[in-house]
This record gives C-alpha cells, sequence and structure tokens, in this order.
C-alpha cells in the first residue's frame, strides 16, 4: 500500500528542530510521504531566532501550487505563517485548488505558531485576525500551547484570558472552538496539574475521556520496583482536546524534565496531519501524536547549545533485508549466497563436481559419496520431520510430509545407484556412518531442537539448493560447444539429470520461496539475520566437507589396501 | 551512540523528490540528523521547474551560521547553489567557520547541480567558475552526471566536451579530478556500458577496480529461473570513481527503466555525506550510496505526474517495540501486561486471591490448587530444563539451572503446606492431574518444543510474574489502614510472605531483566511480537483457568459428597 501524501506549509529552521524539517522528519518517521511550502526562511538553531526572510506572497502561492497541481494530499499542516498578506495567501490557494466547500480539502491542522521558545515574534500581529476568522474555520484542528490561547482568546478583548489551571483549559478550549476549527486540542505543556484535578473534571464535566500514557495502572506493582516515575506520578502533563458538543478528551503522561523541546508543537501537530491523513477519528490521532511526541522528548539526545530537538526516529529502525525488487526476485537467498560467496563456490565447484561432470570421478569415491549421502538423508527426513512438529498450519506440515516422500524417493535411486555399482541393501545399511555425515546430521537435528522453523528452515537449505545449483551449472556448462563436461559416456549421468531435473528444481523453487516469504512476514533482527547467516554458512561448510570426506576417506582406504 | 550531524546546503523541492527535502529524508533514513540551510527557494514539482526564488547571500550566511555555531557537523553537501555570489558565500561561510585549513572541515560532497531533469537552469553561468576554483578545491567528491561534467570541462575551452562510452567517463574522471576536489565520482545513468566495454576498461587501466550490485554472479544459476533481468544483464550502469594516482573504481550495477528518477543526484549525494560522515572511507561510501539510490529507483512507487521521487524509505521499519525510558523502564513487560490488561486484572485480582488474602478462602480450595500447583511445578521446571538445552551460552545455562532449583526449594513449601494442612507426600504425589493443569503444563513444553529460546521465555513469564504481583498486591493492600488483607490470623500468611518476600522477588527481577534484555538484543518483528503476545495471553489465561480450577472442582467435589 502506498504511503499517504502530506503537505507542510510552514517556516524553517536551519538546525533542523522545528519548521518544515521537523514536520517533513516527522512524516518520514511514519513512512508517509512529505511536501512542503515555506512561508518564510528563518535563521534560527536551539538558541533563538536570528533572523526572518518571508516567502512573497506570489512565491508562497507557487510553492503550495507546485505541490497540490501535481500530487494528491491525503494531510495538511500550517505552523507559521508569519504575516496577514501570507495566512491570506495561503487560505486563498486552498480555496482555489479545493474549492470553497472544505469536504473536499483533506484534514487540516493548524498550529497557531506566534512566539518561539526563545521569545521571538514568528507570527506578526496583524495576522491573529485572519487565524481566527480565516484558518480556523477551515480546520479539523487547531493546536495552541497555552501562551498562544491566551493571545487568541484576548483578541480583540479588553482583558487578557489568563489559563492556570486544568478546568480553564477545558474552559480556553471550548472558547477557541467557538472561532470555528472541527476540534481543538490545548496544549498542557506549561501547566502543571495533578490527578486530584482530573478526577475532579471528571466529576465536573458529563462527556470527559482520559488517555493515560506512560503512567503505570493498578496491578502493576511489579513494575515499580525500580526508579522511575513511580510512586510519584505528579506531576501530570495534560492535553485538553474538545471535539465540541461538551466532547472532552484528556491526554495525560508523566511531566519529564527535558531541555530537548525545541519543535515539540510542529512535531505534535505534524503527527496529527500524518494520522488524519490516515483517516484515523481525531482523539485517536491525538493519542497517537502525543505520545509519539512524548516519546521524541524522553528518548532525545543532546543537539545544539540551546534547547534541543526531540528525537523524531525513536519509532523506526534500520532494515537488516534487502527487499525484494523487479531485478531482484530473491533478495535472502542471494544476500545468504552472497555472504558466503567463496564458500558457496567451494561446495558447488568443488572437484567432486567437476570430476563427476567430466565423468572422470573414481567410481570408490562415489560410491564412498552415495553409501553416506544414504545415512545423511535420513536425517535431512528426520529434521523435516522436527520441521512438520514445529509448524502451526496445516499446509506447512503438509510441505514437510511431501519433502520426507521426496527424500524417500531419493533413497530409492541411492539404493539403485548402489546396486548398479554392486553395492547390496545390506551392505549399504551396514556402512557405518563418517564423522562427516554424523556431525552435519545432527547439526541439522540439533538446529532443530534449539531454534524455531525459520532457524531450522536456514540449516535445511544449503543441501537443497546447492544440489540444484551443482545439477543446473553442469547442465548449463553442458549445453556449451566443446564442454569439459560428458553426459553422454558419463557412468553418473543419472545423477545430473536427476538434481537438473524438473522434479527436483520444483521442490528448489518452492524452498527458494518458502524462505523469502519467511524472511518476509517476518523480518529478522540483526542478531536474528547474523544467527541465520551462520547457520547457512555452517552448513555450506558441511557440504564441502562431505565431499572432501569422499575423496579423503577413499583416498585413506586405498593406502590401506595398497 | 549519537547519530551523526549532517549539514545540506541546497535548494528546495516543494514535491519533496530533491532539493534539501530529499536530502534530509536520505539523512534520516540512515537514521543521522540532517540540518540545512537554503540557497534558494524553487518552485517546483515533478513535471518541471516553474520558478526560482533565491536567499540573499546576507540571509544564506546566517542560515549556515545557525547551523555551525550551534551544532557539531559532521558531513556536508552542496547542492544547488544558484548563482555566482551564493556560491562564494558558501565557502566564504565554511572557510570563516573552520578556518583556511580544509584539514578542520568535515568532509563535504560537491553535487554540482546545473540543469534540472527538466531542462531548467539551476546554475547561472557565472556560477560555473567558482565552483571549478572555489568550491571543488574543498570538497572530498565532486559527483557530475554527465551533462554536468561536460559542462564543466567544456567551461572556459574552445571545444565541447563530450563523452560517449566508458572510456570517456574515466578520461573525464581523470580531468575533472585536476579541478582539485580529493576524488571524483562520474555518474553513468545517461550511458550505456556492456559487460564488454567493462571487461575492455580493465585491460586498459592497472589500478582499476569494479563494484557490482544487484546482478547476478556465477554458481548462482538457481536464482536465475524466473524473470528479472537475468541472462540480458545489459545494459548495465557504470558509475566511476577516480581517487587519483590512477585509483579507478566502477560501480555496475542494470540499468532500470523507470520513472521515479526525480532527486536521484540529491540523494546519492546525500548518502555520501552521510556514509563520509561516520567516517567510511571513500569508495566504500560511494558503495554504499549507489546501492541505496539504486534501491530507491527499484522500490519507488508512483508520485505525482512527472519524473516522481525515488522511495527514500526503504531502508527502514518501523519498530515495533515501545523504547526504554527513564519513566518506563521495562517497557516491553508494561506493552505485555497493558494487551491483554482485562485478562490480567482477572488472573492477579482473581477472588482465590482476595479469599486467600483476607485468610477466608475453604481449606479444601487451597489444598486443590496446592496439590494441582505442584503437579504443574514440574512442568515448569521441565520448560526450564528445556531452555537450557536451546540455549547457546553458559550464564544462560546456568541460569535454567538455577531457576530449577529455586522450584524444587518451592515444592518443599508445597510439601510442607500439604503436611500442614493433613495431605501425605503419598496422597500429593498419588493426586490425578487436573485437566487445566495438564493444559497449562504440556502448553509449556509445547511451546518449548515448537520455538526457539523466545517463545519459551514468554510461555515462562506470566507464572513467574504474575505470582510476583500478587505477593506485593497484598502485601501493598496489608500495609494499608484498616485493610481487608489480613495477615495477623490468615492460615495462609506463609504463601503470601514467600510469594512476596525478597527471594523471589528477586527471581521476578531477573526475570523482567532477562525478557527485556531478550526483546532488545533481539527485536522482534509484528508478527514475532504478536506470535509472542498470544502466548502471554494463553498463559495469563491458564494462570486464571487455575484458579478457576481451585473452585470448581472443590465446588464439585463438595456436591458429590453431599
Amino acid at each position: 500500500m502506498a504511503p499517504q501524501n502530506l503537505l507542510t506549509i510552514a517556516g524553517t529552521d536551519p538546525s533542523g528542530g522545528a519548521g518544515i524539517q521537523a514536520d517533513l522528519r516527522t512524516f518520514a518517521a511514519f513512512g508517509q510521504y512529505g511536501t512542503s511550502a515555506i512561508t518564510a526562511l528563518v535563521a534560527q538553531n536551539t538558541l533563538g531566532v536570528q533572523d526572518i526572510m518571508p516567502s512573497t506572497p506570489e512565491f508562497l502561492e507557487k510553492q503550495i501550487r507546485a505541490v497540490l497541481d501535481d500530487i494528491t494530499i491525503h494531510g495538511i499542516k500550517t505552523g507559521m505563517l508569519y504575516d496577514a498578506t501570507n495566512a491570506r495567501t495561503v487560505v486563498k490557494t486552498l480555496k482555489s485548488h479545493y474549492g470553497n466547500d472544505t469536504k473536499k480539502m483533506p484534514p487540516l491542522v493548524c498550529d497557531p505558531v506566534s512566539v518561539s521558545t526563545s521569545g521571538h515574534t514568528l507570527l506578526q500581529p496583524d495576522a491573529v485576525g485572519v487565524l481566527i476568522n480565516e484558518v480556523f474555520p477551515i480546520s479539523t484542528i487547531i493546536t495552541p500551547n497555552k501562551s498562544e490561547a491566551e493571545l487568541l482568546l484576548s483578541h480583540q478583548q479588553d482583558q487578557k484570558f489568563e489559563i492556570t489551571d486544568l478546568e480553564g483549559m477545558i474552559e480556553a478550549a471550548s472558547r477557541l472552538l467557538s472561532y470555528g476549527s472541527k476540534s481543538c486540542l490545548l496544549k498542557g505543556g506549561h501547566i502543571t496539574v495533578t490527578q486530584e484535578d482530573i478526577d475532579g473534571a471528571c466529576k465536573q464535566h458529563q462527556h470527559i475521556g482520559v488517555v493515560r500514557e506512560g503512567l503505570l495502572e493498578e496491578n502493576m506493582e511489579i513494575l515499580q520496583l525500580e526508579g522511575g516515575n513511580v510512586g510519584q506520578p505528579d506531576p501530570l502533563v495534560v492535553d485538553v482536546l474538545h471535539q465540541g458538543n461538551d466532547r472532552v478528551t484528556l491526554y495525560v503522561r508523566p511531566h519529564i524534565e527535558s531541555s530537548s523541546t525545541h519543535g515539540t508543537g510542529c512535531t505534535l501537530s505534524a503527527t496529527l496531519a500524518a494520522e488524519l491523513g490516515r483517516e484515523l477519528p481525531v482523539d485517536e490521532a491525538v493519542r497517537s501524536a502525543t505520545a509519539y511526541t512524548h516519546r521524541g522528548i524522553e528518548t532525545a539526545y543532546p543537539i545544539g547549545h540551546g534547547h534541543g530537538p526531540l528525537n523524531h526516529l525513536h519509532s523506526i529502525t534500520k532494515t537488516y533485508l534487502p527487499v525484494a525488487t523487479r531485478t531482484n526476485p530473491y533478495p535472502f537467498t542471494r544476500f545468504l549466497i552472497q555472504s558466503t560467496r567463496t564458500l558457496w563456490k567451494q561446495y558447488v565447484e568443488h572437484d567432486f563436481v567437476k570430476q563427476l561432470g567430466r565423468g572422470e570421478l573414481r567410481r570408490e569415491a562415489f560410491v564412498h559419496f552415495i553409501k553416506q549421502d544414504y545415512h545423511y538423508l535420513k536425517y535431512y527426513a528426520r529434521a523435516h520431520g522436527l520441521l512438520a512438529a514445529k509448524s502451526t498450519r496445516f499446509n506447512q506440515i503438509k510441505t514437510s510430509a511431501n519433502i520426507i516422500l521426496h527424500i524417500i524417493q531419493e533413497i530409492g535411486t541411492h539404493t539403485s545407484f548402489c546396486k548398479q555399482f554392486g553395492v547390496s541393501l545390506e551392505e549399504l545399511e551396514a556402512t557405518p556412518e563418517s564423522a562427516a555425515t554424523v556431525a552435519y546430521g545432527s547439526y541439522l537435528i540439533d538446529v532443530g531442537l534449539q531454534g524455531d522453523t525459520s532457524k531450522l528452515t536456514m540449516a535445511l537449505l544449503a543441501c537443497l539448493l546447492g544440489y540444484g545449483e551443482v545439477g543446473l551449472w553442469l547442465k548449463k556448462e553442458a549445453s556449451k560447444p566443446e564442454s569439459w563436461v560428458n553426459l553422454s559416456s558419463n557412468p553418473y549421468v543419472k545423477w545430473i539429470e536427476d538434481y537438473s531435473g524438473p522434479e527436483y528444481q520444483e521442490a528448489v523453487k518452492i524452498g527458494l520461496k518458502t524462505v523469502e516469504e519467511q524472511a518476509l512476514s517476518d523480518p529478522p533482527s540483526e542478531t536474528r539475520l547474523n544467527e541465520w547467516c551462520e547457520v547457512w554458512r555452517k552448513c555450506t561448510w558441511f557440504e564441502k566437507c562431505f565431499w572432501d570426506m569422499a575423496f579423503t576417506e577413499t583416498a585413506y582406504n586405498s593406502r590401506q589396501q595398497a
């Protein structure tokens, strides 16, 4: 599913913690696509605002149009609009694109940015009226903090409106809502609230809801053993969401002492635009946005000399697996093979394989290999039994059973090979297992007992893929003019035909898809990926050792007989 | 470890695919912190450039200083510098901050942006000389494409320099290097190259290296079975890195037919700044940057009506676990408990617990519970044996062994409880297991056989935590004035003391830390997290059922006797 496209209309922050830079980083953290129109260049950093260079209204309009005319936008936020002209330009351009019917417009989040943390005016006085009369009425939600709410509510009033407590916040949110936005989130970062205040508000108001985040509940004594805010949860921070008709929700979280608060408002409103953009209801969007912003402050690390930025990237992590693309349909398997490139080559281009391809392999070495492979296949079949035992779905259990039946068939080929080379079934059964066989076979069982299905699948892969690769490689080489591979008078031609044949190759294809789907549906962490690679590496090495064994042990026997 | 801080000095793209917007998204995708100074506002989208509004040189300087004066920068890239004055301002401001000794400056990547894909001039003609004479000499690497290289090499020459093939690229890179940058990456997106050309270049030049990305090698026939570029790997795209002294590296990848190429150059140079910023050698940084950019094109989805942006976010994924913070030291366990809040409460505040706390629990129910718990603990101990068998480290094996010994001790308490209530060891052993006991116990063994250590650890957690929680809760309630919990004349006081006592609580603490460390060191995918939650939910439910059983089965027995 393609991500949503979002638009921020705001000022800039070269130091990255606020403005469109913070908005775009937030959109990216939510996996959404961000676009932006700049109302003013702001020279600022964590210490304060040094200067402002506004965009002309004409150029602001061109930027907004460049986005809207080309890209379908799912959510919009406005931040610093700077002055009355630019604020009007934003409204005019949006209305001109979407028509006067705001229902056609995507959700609009208006963060009525007016004064920076450092005290710099970011909204010219003439713009306050435009915000109230033109921007709010087309807004899904407005997100003032205490001082912005006070400024807005004191506009054209004789008396300064002051907010000092939770009741005042609820009252202010209600009054702000009368300016025409669909909802109002009054941010409580600068107002201290206790649990008693919240209990009081709950008694006072009928339709009040409380959402708690980052606080321990009853029956979680066990997590209170060490440190944290526990036992002394006050002071609390409460954001008040008012959606009209007395529908009030309080978002409660512990207060955090932190200087990493630069751009908190930008981050919150950008998150709201992202969440409303994917059609979350307002109260859920606010829950997500307040939680994300809270964690951004909690996980921040120091940047700059003043009020540093939040950590916007706490919610994402690196993807360790390459993604599937048109030119790389099996990215994980390719990754595995390339992670052990040298060993893989030593395995699939082993002298044993080359001599077999030429038809020059010593008969004794081949027979020894086939006898040991017969024993190995018993472990291999048992490991698939273990895989069935570890599966959670019938189709997985069925696949394992089918593979076991395949192996039983392969065993038939082995015994007929042996017969052809004068080895009876009794002699075959009586042949002692070589150390290389026991090591590889027991390792499969050990991995199967130790890990989950994914680890076991990795262990089973080197054998499946490698023999398929050897079959295809010999076949491909044989098709070249004057090839070194000899298929016409080769005593081992049936072996080559079997592993390059459609039946085995079909099994390989199923195995490939299983592994890719598994990696895709349950992407490994770095730790698990390393474990998988190690299992793959070990099994590739066991495979090489297996063919080494066919040479060395028969050479030893030859010497013994000599 | 704190991420690196990076600075981009470039133009803007409201539609988000290029300019500082693409750079900042790239930095975010690499987990790095991005800052930015804007040389010019550009009204552009995927269809082309509509207009440009340059920053004044003074304001550009203020933006750069806002960043450099406040934040330690580890890597810088320049994109569109627009005109001679702004280009000179960038050089002047950097030199004024770092001094004339470029060794003190972080790595500088210069992307000599001159003309947009749509043909719009992004660099005034007067700026070409400034780039060559002032920016290149302080650059770690320059990253021209074919037309930029031709423009730069034709500057002040009588004749237009033209690049038509791989040899021409290598020659051009060598000449560009003479302008003074430490290295030159000539991008080959617009030049078609074959494997023969590459083989030819390798014969021609002594110190040439070839890095292949996204191409299948020999011995990977197995991955060639279906579709893709395989079998017909041409045309290829080659980027040429020249590091002086004839040190040339070719970065080879398959050509991709795609219209999602808007901002490719920005993305590549931003990635280079990010990778050089964390002190990767130039050739490794180029390898990473070309691979990232290539995958960005391959995984792009359509945005806009023209040349759409790359997918910058293909390399990151959502983090599914909440992060540990000061106020939330056990985020994963908290998440687990809150994911089954109701069931958890039904378990730890079960009527059995409340009656036990009051000292009013029917003696028969308690004895039944203790007898079944005795049986259950055998499964629980065996499951820890299984955990030991699945462990890879001695300290894990030791922890399991210690827990088993703890359980054996708990068994001693159980037998002495039974003795106290008139039940002999023989009677205890002879008591048949209830269905609830078999269900829970066998489930532990099943999970243990089916999954890896993480899944088994989840299964063992509900019992460990819940009993610790019950102990602490009763103890805490007892400490309240006029409490409902009765510790003075309660026949079950020893049970409460045991589970709230330091020894058991210490074991709980170790368990908590183990689980948190496990989740942190091997963060689960969404699929695995859901599996873990389901195991936790099931075991919480089994615990509740266990206490239900103590009531229902003894009530049944009472009725039978009546």
